[in-house]
This record gives C-alpha cells, structure tokens and sequence, in this order.
C-alpha cells in the first residue's frame, strides 16, 4: 500500500479535470468578473462595475438596527431560519407590493432567497428541462444566462427597443413555434431600467406580454433589482401587478435599496411554484441567513426604506445626467445610446463595423474601461454594443471617462 | 386576445405540475423538516432537532463586533464580495487549519461557501455526473444526499461501527468494482462526530481510507461539521491533515462554533478545485453574505473562536453525559446507542422487529419526539434506527424524554 502511494507522488500531480463533471468541464468564469480583476488594479476610470455606491447605504439606519437585532432579536438572527424565510419580513414584503406596487398578494407567496441570483439558479432548476424554450431579451442579464445555461434550455432572442421588449416579435416568433408544434417554457424579462440596456417595457407592451402569456401557456420571469430607482419619467405597473393567472414569478432584491452585503432577495409567485421552488432551494442551502434577514425586516417594517429611497435617488441622478450629457458632448456622429429613466446603466451602440470587445484593450489603455455588450446576448451574434455605468464613479469622472471613450472610438472610425 | 384572456380565467388555476422540469417533479420535501414543524406545535419534549442551543451564541462578544464592523469596515461589510469570499476571513480559516489541525495550507485554496450545504450542492454540481459512483456511510448525513441526488449518483452505502465507517468493507467493495471495470467518483464521510450516528472515525481507519483513495483514484469529502465539540476522548488528526495528494475536500462551517445565522461555511482543498468550485457558484449565488464574512472575520482573527470553543463544550457535555446516563438507566434490553466523544446526536438501534417510523406517532402521543433513522440511509433499507439530539433540550428533558421513549419501546416489545 505504502509503495502504491509513493508511486503516486512521483506521478506527479493529480489529473484535475479527470475528476470534473461533463458540465463542470464546460463552466467558464464569467468575463465580466474576470475583466474587472484586471482594471481595479489599474488606473483607469471603470464605467464596467454593475455595483452600487456605497454612499448610499444607509450606515446611519444600520447602527441603530444592529444595536436593536442583537439586543431583542438574537434568538432569530442567530439562528437557522425555516427554508422559505423570516416570516416577518416576507409579510413585510408582502405589505410593500401591495400598498407600493398595486400588486395583489392574497394569491402571492413570498420565499427570501440569497440575492436574486439564486432565484435565477432555482428557477432554472425547478422549471428548465434540457431543451426547454427560454426567451430572452436581446441584450439580456448576463447572469441569468450563466444560471440558466446549466439546465441546457435553448435560448429565443427577442430584440429591445426604447420601449422594452418587442412584444409583436415576440408574438411573430410564438405563432411560428406553435405551427411547428413548438412551445416556449418561460420568458425572462427585467422590464424596468433593464440590466445592461437600461430601458423600460411600456405598459401596452407588458399588457400583450400577459395577453401572450396567457394564450400560448407560459411563465413569466419578471427580475426587478432597479425598479425604485428612477430618476425622471412616471411609473409603470409592474408585469405581476397585471397577473391575474399566477404565471409571473417576481424577483426583487435589498441589493439596490439597502445593501448587498446581507445578499437577500426574493420571489413572489403563485403559491404551488413557490412551494416547489422552497423544496429545491432546501437542498442548495437550507435557508438565507437569518441575521439579514432580521435587518432587512427592522429596515423595511421600520419605514426606513420608503425614507431612503429618495435620498438613493437624488444620489444616483446627477450622475445619471453627466453620463447623458457627455454623450451627446463627446461622441462621434454614428454612435448611438439609451436614455434610462432609472437604474444604473446605459447601453452604447457603435458603428457596425467597430468591434467592442476588441476595442477595449485601446480604451483601457486610453484610461476607461466599460463591459462589451458580447455576452449580454445568448447567442453572442452582436459585436458593436456595450454598457456603461454611471452609479459607481462620480460625475467629473463620468465626464471624463465619456471623454475617453469618445476618443478611442473616433480613432476607430 | 382579450376573449382569450377572459376563455383562460374561467377555465380555472393553472396546471401547475406542466411546467415543472422532470427533476422538480421527483422533488420531495425533507422529512425532517417536515416533522420538525409539527413537534414544534404541541407540547412534546423533542430529540428531533439539530439546531444549536442558543446559549451558546456568544452575544456579548458579537455586540462589540457588529458595532466595529459597522463602524470600521462598512465599506467590505456592505458591499457584493468576491464569490471565492473576503480574503481577510479566508486568511484567517488558513492560519485556523494549520495551527490548529496541522493542515498544510500552502497546497490548499479556500473558498466561502453559503453555509456546508452549499458546499455540498456545488460539490455535486461540479464533480457527479449521472451514474458517478458516491460512497456514503449507512448512515450518512440527509441533507448530503439531498443535495448529491439532484446530479443523479449511484449511491454505495459502506456500514459503520463504533469507529466510524468500515474501510476493510470499502476495500473489499472497491476492488469487487474494479474487476467489473467500475470506479468510485467520490467518498462521502462525516468522520467526527458523526450526524447521525455521532461515532468518530479511528486515526488508522483514517489512514487507511487516504491509501484507498490513492490506489482507487477517487475524491474524499470530508465534511467536519462538529469538529470542534469533543466533550471527552482524545483528538484524532483530520483526514485533510492525511492528504499528500490533493484528493481530500475539507468542509468546515461556523454554525455551530459562532452561530448559524451568518450561514457560512467554507471548503478547503486542492486550487484547481476550488477554482472549479469558485465558477460554479458564480451562477448559484454570484457571493456568500458579505456582512457575515467580515463578522466571521473579526470573530477569529480577534482569537474570541478560540476563547469562545471551551465555554461551549462546557455547555454541551452535561447534556451529552445526561442523555448516555438515562439510555443505560431507562433503555430495555435489546437495544444499542452509540456512545459520542462529541458532537450533537446518538444513534439508537432497537430490536429489529421494532419500525421506529411507525412508532414515532407513539412516540409523540407519549411526549417525546426523534428522528427515524430510515432517511439517513441512501437505499432506505434499515427500519430500526432512530436520531436523538443533545444540545436542544436541557438535562432534565432529556431525562424524561429517553423515559418517555423507554416506555414507547417497552410497549412494542
């Protein structure tokens, strides 16, 4: 035996990948993440982050409610909590969609999970067979791709335009599947400020949306993270707010609002998928963590959130306008952008013919850096795009960093 | 469309099974979990639990710290970590391992999981494809093979006795496999303090399960929940402490030596693993809670863990001895325990006519709740086991419920 494990050694090291499932094999890093590694450590102005800024947590609000979580609350901070949640906080959530978001929750549960990422990742387990058709936006969330794709659906693109999701291509597409004997399972939407194009789906649009929905039998994917941060414009109902069958399953997350640093988030649904979606998330990690989730409930059942979004708000506009003007100052003829009512990020579109994952090397070394629209689609087929944020740096670094782009693209041109 | 709409509606709820993928289909809820629910609504002395005893909590020293970190480290604390985790709290589990387990850290990489069940999911995830052979100790922990079954394995159970899991048994098992040209992917063992069965593995046993996996080729999971909890015996090195090779994943948790509502758990191994690992969870949850890691970080950097691990020992051996001090007292003939040096359960076996599924209503009419052994056995095909908790309750209930089980038993003999 002895001699077999010195044998062994020798050998060398162990065959790694031999180990590895057949999609595990297949899992790449994501490039975002990979991209970012590389620019913090430079000095370069990064319009790549998707992070909120940190003066707009409210430091202030949390001392006050650690000091109250520890003092009255141990005993359910510190402990495992059941698998669906803090039940006061999913009433307190509950309480905010009705009375903020006109959303009926006699028909709703509520299940916390850990940032909404895992909602993505649960519901991809719990309703993606392989080769189960998903629709997407075209760009779309770049994570919910990554969480998706490991349940093998295959993707349907539907394109953007200012007004959100092409509802009439989307129903050109359904009448084409359904002649082929074909059925889409779910369709993926962030219909509000849209991470990473930044638009937002009209109202007649997230109408014929449920109205499609309801016709050619599927769910509805609704992911809210930016939905309260709008900055100029009026609201619009939420696609769940306009659900009177139960097909929509709506992500919301503290991320934006609160902090990300007690990664919570939830979903609401009808009942029979929440059960379902509470089961599956039992084996990925038994329950959220129960100290963020006592936070969250002080934070939102205290009406200190609905105080401090405003004070989000104002914080996040005046940048969102330097990045809008300094657009329309510095870029060349030819290149195009959105105009965000809301949320963190606008979407750039150059000339066909400029390649912006090739271009990036330039513009980092021209000191700005930005995320390549490429892999916000999941057909990866759109090489001219790319997303800026305007929540992470100031606005003199905007303007800047505006500049800087400006300059690396006319030199392409 | 709106006709349709209206077709839809009268025609009743949704059909919800239809869009569920076929593996959310074969999705159970836990047993456990289920049961637990219903003891907690009456007025029986439970020895069901697995929780921690929240005395053990050690709150005065998280006031101090909870205040230092909103203070002094909001910016980490409040923010989306890494998904590998925050490199102050891995540093610090590094210096824990090798200081205190003789792990030599400088071939190990570590990564923060969303407590060990999220380890244990994306251990799945990454290593077990359909029909891999997993290797698992009857009985093993619930909630592993909840989170393995998802990725389909083939389980072998491997028996244990009063020094864990038999590795003369493995042996045998593993070369009767290679003959017929099959292979063991992976090894499962809690091998200290064992949950369910409380017993630990013996050092020569240990050893003998690394030369195993050398000469066998196959990863080891150790999963080392309870570690840190011996109330009598002498210490046995971890099997990561064994490992020359790289084949040992080592999990490790705070739950149960700081407090399960931070829901941290960390897996130490090879890097080309980790980094495996690391991708993975990218999709499942992008990053453990941010706020937890840096309470974790100030609470075993500042040395309180190591100060913190004797009052709780402390705490639990009473109990431990309370409950070994009323089996002997109270327990006919024909029925065996385990007698643990630590951890949190003993493991009843009674005589083998005796169902302890079925007899659990008994049990609970009688005021004394367990958990059936049944479920903790991968091919369910022991009947006569049952799981009892010591840390929940105090020495007085756990006095009278091993009576009132007494007495269950004695009617069934």
């Amino acid at each position: 035996m002895e001699e077999n494990l010195r044998k062994k050694l020798e050998s060398g090291p162990l065959n790694f990948e031999s180990y590895f499932s057949q999609k595990a094999l297949g899992m790449k890093a994501s490039e975002i993440r990979e991209l970012l590694k590389l620019v913090e450590t430079s000095n370069v102005i990064s319009l790549a982050g998707g992070l909120p800024n940190p003066k707009t947590f409210p430091i202030d609000i949390l001392k006050e409610i650690l000091e109250e979580v520890i003092t009255e609350h141990a005993d359910k901070a510190l402990q495992y909590g059941t698998t669906k949640g803090f039940t006061p906080l999913r009433l307190a959530i509950a309480k905010w969609l009705r009375k903020r978001y006109d959303i009926p929750t006699s028909k709703v549960d509520i299940m916390i999970t850990s940032g909404s990422q895992q909602a993505l990742d649960l519901i991809g387990r719990v309703f993606i067979d392989p080769g189960d058709i998903v629709v997407v936006e075209a760009p779309t969330y770049l994570a919910a791709l990554q969480a998706f794709s490991f349940y093998e659906p295959t993707y349907i693109q539907i394109p953007l335009d200012d007004e959100g999701m092409k509802t009439d291509v989307l129903e050109e597409r359904l009448r084409k599947l359904k002649a082929e004997g074909k059925k889409v399972k779910l369709v993926y939407t962030v219909p509000t400020f849209q991470n990473p194009a930044g638009v937002t789906m009209a109202e007649e649009r997230r109408k014929h949306l449920i109205e499609l929905a309801s016709e050619f039998d599927f769910i509805i994917v609704e992911d809210d993270p930016y939905g309260e941060l709008r900055y100029s414009g009026k609201p619009v109902p939420k696609v769940k707010a306009l659900d009177d069958e139960g097909r929509v399953l709506y992500l919301g997350t503290f991320s934006k609002i609160l902090s990300p640093g007690f990664r919570l988030g939830w979903i609401a649904g009808e009942p029979h998928f929440i059960r379902k979606l509470e089961i599956a998330k039992q084996s990925v990690d038994l329950c959220t963590n129960a100290f963020g989730q006592v936070v969250a409930w002080r934070y939102l059942d205290g009406g200190h959130l609905e105080r401090h979004i405003p004070k989000i708000i104002e914080f996040y506009k005046p940048r969102r306008d330097a990045m809008l003007d300094a657009l329309e100052r510095y870029m060349p003829e030819g290149v195009r952008w959105t105009r965000p009512e809301g949320g963190m990020f606008v979407w750039v579109t150059l000339p066909e013919n400029i390649n912006a994952t090739a271009m990036l090397e330039r513009a980092v070394a021209k000191g700005v850096a930005y995320v390549p629209g490429e892999a916000f689609y999941a057909h990866r087929d759109v090489k001219n795009t790319m997303r800026l944020n305007f929540t992470y740096v100031d606005e003199a670094q905007i303007e800047e960093g505006i500049k800087r782009l400006a300059e690396t693209i006319k030199e392409l041109l």
